[in-house]
């Protein structure tokens, strides 16, 4: 396990280190309403696709706390779906949001008849078995992806897909942390991941303090490497996967895919089954947040640019074909991806 | 013509726009002494292939300038010797910068026997006459260019290799302003080009001056932008192409070039013909500056990143293979380019 809390349930409250200080500053960010979960999703205090599934869930329960014991079920359940939309229109594209969402309300569903208390405490226990759920299946793609990694090899991430986008341990760094686990000599080069660096803030900040060798590059230098030999692998995260394979990660993830693809290097995706979308045939049902152009027209609110506008689209999609392999909890996934993940019975549906 | 002044030589000093502070401020940068010139090429006060050239140029003159007029030839000679040496070390990647000291040597060595002032005199006026055919150069380079930009394209451009990169109309920059000023509607997506920015800083504040339509990305998303269909053509300028094509630009440069072709979208290079280095056979032969890991951890002076290192090449190396065309001012040049490159005579040699 790694050494911080990305996420806690603490007291009747939602504690969340604050990832848009990092590495800077370490400080937790105290939420006691859902509405101030949906903010902090919002404004990037928490991201990483399941990372704000289980700060949804949290919302969900943290929601429910503040509705009185008196409340008809009726109520309850109608006060409850208002609060899933809310939690629901904070961010459009990682899927483990609406995921996790769907996973509380199925259980509100169940409780029909229950008192109102008892179901608060309910949500607050599924809640916090998302978030221990989302370890061991961190662990286990770990444990999955850590065959592919090879002795002495040098490993390209983007973004971050680490403990911090997780509940503690992370995807494609869960790859990475099991891999170095069992002794493998391998070193990680961190791209910056433009505009909001959470390669450079994130991925280098836990990869540091868990002693995992680490070298940052800008996004534009992975073509030069890879074409100089210097890198083996890639491994990324990802916020949705369509049933086809096609990928939705951040922004940067597709010409990583492309470049590997013509340097004949592996790319992999990490991601629990959650992040699957069975209902989303292609990446392009897949809707694209675009974030505000200040994104990429500022750094640390100081303008670098002169006065224009920029486009800032905060993922992109990466075809199935230009992915290995898919690593997930429950095994390896391999082309064509609408036949192997056609195979795979979705959990809690 | 754009509207302000990239290096002028005035009143026996050399002024130059401090680059590191666009478009932030406008502030002026005066050099009297050809170390003070040496410092602002290694600094990146100036920067870009044939603007470092103009400024070792001018750096001679001034270096000139401070020696006695009871100098002996050879005294003079030897002095200049080491004034050059100084100057070519600052940055090794951009030919322009040799080619313009050995430009300045040639006339030198035409010298022997006229008085010492006169030598002074007739070097500040080839320095000067460097950067004025610079000016036409550019401008020819863009009209020639100018061809192969279609009407309502969007061009993407990486770097910046426009009037501040050269004398004052650009090379990559110079075919877009040609262009535009033809009455074409194109707009330009210009790369911020991570570490120094000099896209979001350079490009987006010149192009903005002129009134040509531009707007920001980062790096990562330029692969994404050509899957959707909204980049036409990408031109970039040079610092150095090989005799058989190969070209080093920014980096970031070759990347762009991988997914133009991936895409089946033309990838133009923009270079004087003083870019091209007749003597290197490939791209292997070319020395890529691997600058300090501070400019990619660090951003305005503050750290971005965790106490880890970076890796920071400031250049790749665009295979010939990847070039559509490469627009000079004597033509436009295809593949293949040992063939075609061949054909040239160098000038001043």
């Amino acid at each position: 396990m790694n050494s911080f809390k990305t996420i806690e349930w603490k007291d009747d409250r939602v504690l969340m280190i604050d990832q848009r200080k990092l590495p800077g500053e370490e400080v937790y960010v105290e939420c006691t309403t859902f509405e101030e979960v949906a903010e902090c999703i919002r404004k990037l205090v928490i991201r990483g696709a399941p990372a704000i599934g289980i700060a949804a869930a949290m919302g969900m329960a943290l929601g429910a706390a503040g509705i009185g014991n008196d409340c008809s079920y009726e109520n309850f359940e109608e006060r409850m779906k208002a609060i899933s939309d809310h939690l629901a229109l904070t961010r459009p594209t990682a899927v483990n949001l609406f995921w996790a969402i769907a996973r509380m309300n199925r259980l509100i569903s169940k409780c029909r008849g229950k008192e109102i208390e008892e179901i608060k405490n309910l949500l607050i226990t599924e809640a916090i078995n998302i978030q221990k759920e989302d370890i061991e299946t961190c662990m286990q793609i770990g444990e999955n992806g850590s065959k592919l990694i090879r002795e002495n090899s040098v490993i390209l991430t983007h973004c971050n897909a680490g403990g911090l986008a997780t509940a503690g341990y992370g995807t494609a760094l869960g790859v990475i942390r099991s891999a170095f686990n069992q002794g493998k000599n391998i070193s990680v080069i961190s791209s910056e991941t433009r505009p909001v660096l959470q390669g450079a803030r994130l991925t280098t900040w836990e990869l540091e303090r868990d002693g995992i060798p680490v070298r940052l590059i800008t996004d534009s230098m992975a073509g030069h490497l890879m074409s100089k030999g210097i890198v083996n692998s890639v491994v990324v995260g990802a916020d949705r996967v369509a049933s086809n394979g096609d990928t939705a990660n951040k922004i940067g993830t597709y010409s990583l895919s492309v470049l590997a693809k013509h340097h004949g290097i592996p790319f992999y995706v990490a991601a629990p089954t959650s992040t699957i979308d069975t209902e989303c045939l292609s990446g392009e049902d897949i809707i694209i947040e675009q974030r505000e152009p200040e994104e990429v027209t500022h750094i640390d609110g100081k303008r670098i640019s002169a006065e224009v506008t920029a486009i800032n689209p905060a993922f992109d999609i990466t075809p199935a074909e230009n992915i290995e392999c898919l690593i997930t909890e429950v095994g390896l996934f391999k082309k064509p991806y609408t036949k192997s993940l056609g195979r795979l019975k979705k959990k809690d549906q």
